[in-house]
């Protein structure tokens, strides 16, 4: 009977929990097909430096519960990239450590570079003719995965926008007088977070008003004058933004305001698009204007925790594991949407035609005017927000599991 | 029978609304006493302008119930400093619009310059001898009015500001690197707000291990030692800092910043301190560091009500009503704290012993090298936060009570 193992990788979200919670619980359950149930610490770079746990030994039962609604990565992650070439010397050691620990089962939850991972993994495997089966278990906030109607992650990070904004349209509208409220938003190519804020809108508030997607080039003068209007007609305004807006060359648009960097994989940090058009907007419209970036809440609030969501990452996990147990390998876990009413369908694609690809908003779900969502989006997206969960709590606050060090 | 007029003036709160709805309640149930229940739009300033609405027929029953939990100024504020001279035309001008409505009893929520109204209210009243009660209802969650054990609004930001700390802790332990958290928390001159973070800590997490409060003059020189050792111990690191901290002259900590960095339009970028720090710590450590602020959503988040805060508030308004009907007026609504298990009285308290005065967290519960609070701390602090509410939702989303235009 072999092992299982499962890591984690990539930036966190607030169900990526929720999917190792699925894959751990019905690993455990299977168990006249697997034995031990293993975790990745620090995902594959951890655990090349030794580093996993026994997920039944190693944790309570109530760490067990209280990890389904924990934030972050319970296993810790890791921005380890494979070499592109199957026969660097990383791979045999890596199969060898498997094997060690007599290791049938892989899976890896993260987004984009995970799923590279994964892709890596199964091709290497087929290339030595290991049995091991490697899945991969999607999540990201940012939603840009392909090939799949949503990710895990998604529908709680756009609660959280969508709950806040609303919450902050009440702040905004205290006073009597006209103010600009500028909210930014991950995302630095998908403009899907961004969007998500039009859910924020009800029948006594069409705000936030204006809402911009790195989608479409940002024109500075166009907004101006887009906001100007908004001001004049209904005196508070929220406009949510895209921290990746770009101009029409295609520039993040606070890049020349500020000193930025750049991160081990050549990313571009971003110094604030909100505070930039915040300048802006003092500057051409000498009105009262504040900017707010909901910076890492956004993708680890359990406050805002989407039932359905969280009930979607869980089933991924479990099936992922269901389906390597029927001798799948080298997919990801894909979500299909049932016609009619909401309902989710699990479905394999191939890894490989997910990793390195991405996502963006359809442009014909953003109206003409490059400020606003249409009908489609809304209906995309609302469903994915939907239920409340019930978290563990003690003395007011949330309890989470915490590995142990 | 006299009629009853309720105001809201100042930043609003998660809870503010909660004081209106005790006052709005009372007022309607008191039929045999009060005839209309009158809210002033934009407080005393709007009120002047002759805008008003009828809490009865101008709203309807769900959103009375939705009130409860909405958070800012349903009612819209105001920054409105009556003059000094109570000779002004200002008062006759304000009494006789309340002569018009038949007002008998007059409330105002907010902080110390709203209770400063309640003061030149009430003295103008006794001085014309207008049986016009005025009764002041405490808010604000900078916790920094005088004689009452704390006030309305700060336990549901304290619960905030301990859950999204604890949140972002996971969140920041994800890699396996060292790495700095800094959180910026609202507090100009009193650190209540941000020494509530140290509620996040737990058993398997003592993050944040550092918290800095505008009670202790700041040294950048001991804040790098202290962090330094922090890291050197925990790799993880949550600093948490009052937004007003100043060095040993009294000067905020980012006034002077030569690091400020200045936009494409020469304006300076406005670096609060919790960015102000990230730059040092980058530059003297060279550590991995990030600085979140969590700017007006902790003074309005809904998601985070405490109901003990919650509780307060409505009883605070509702107990106004009910002692301006025995006669009382020229208080403020002030909580007495009863020996052994938590409980709170309310008592009235001389509105002019409250305007214009200010409480910061008593020193001695900052321990001696001014980075941590005591036990007194967190035993006064810990009950403030405790227990959940249940907000009105659909499909996923608050549903908030919004005035009609």
């Amino acid at each position: 009977m072999k092992n299982l193992i499962v890591g984690q990788s990539g930036g966190p979200t607030a169900v990526i929990n929720g999917s190792l919670y699925g894959v751990v619980t019905e690993g455990l359950k299977s168990t006249e097909q697997i034995g031990k149930v293993y975790g990745m610490v620090h995902g594959i770079e951890g655990f090349l430096g030794g580093q996993y746990m026994d997920m039944d030994t190693d944790m309570t039962k109530d760490e067990l519960t209280a990890l389904k609604t924990t934030p972050g990565a319970f296993l810790g992650s890791c921005r380890y990239k494979l070499p592109e070439d199957l026969s660097d010397p990383v791979y045999p050691e890596l199969f060898k450590k498997f094997e060690e620990l007599n290791i049938g089962y892989f899976f890896y939850c993260g987004g984009n570079d995970s799923m590279d991972t994964v892709s890596k993994l199964s091709r290497y495997a087929a290339s030595v003719n290991s049995d091991i089966r490697v899945m991969g278990v999607p999540k990201t906030i940012d939603n840009d995965l392909v090939l799949t109607d949503h990710t895990p992650g998604f529908g709680s990070a756009a609660k959280f926008v969508a709950s806040s904004v609303r919450e902050i349209n009440r702040d905004s509208e205290a006073y009597d007088k006209p103010n600009v409220m500028i909210i930014e938003i991950m995302g630095r190519h998908a403009g899907w977070l961004a969007a998500s804020s039009v859910l924020a809108r009800c029948e006594k508030d069409p705000n936030p008003l204006l809402i911009y997607l790195p989608e479409v080039p940002f024109s500075e003068e166009k907004f101006i004058k887009q906001l100007k209007a908004a001001i004049d007609e209904h005196k508070h305004v929220t406009v949510c933004v895209s921290e990746g807006l770009k101009d029409a060359e295609g520039n993040f648009i606070s890049e020349d305001s500020v000193e930025t960097a750049v991160d081990q994989f050549g990313h571009k940090i971003l110094n604030g698009c909100g505070s930039y058009l915040q300048s802006l907007v003092k500057k051409e419209l000498g009105v009262k204007v504040r900017s707010v970036e909901f910076n890492v809440s956004q993708r680890c609030s359990s406050n805002c925790l989407s039932a359905t969501d969280l009930e979607e990452a869980v089933m991924a996990g479990s099936f992922a594991v269901q389906q390597a147990l029927k001798g799948e390998t080298g997919y990801m876990i894909a979500f299909n949407r049932k016609d009619g009413d909401y309902g989710m369908e699990c479905a394999l694609v191939d890894v490989n035609d997910v990793c390195n690809r991405e996502k963006t908003v359809p442009l014909e779900w953003i109206t003409d005017d490059g400020s606003n969502l249409s009908q489609e989006f809304i209906d995309y997206a609302a469903p994915l927000v939907k239920g409340e969960c019930q978290r563990p709590m003690k003395d007011g606050l949330p309890v989470f599991a915490i590995r142990n060090r």
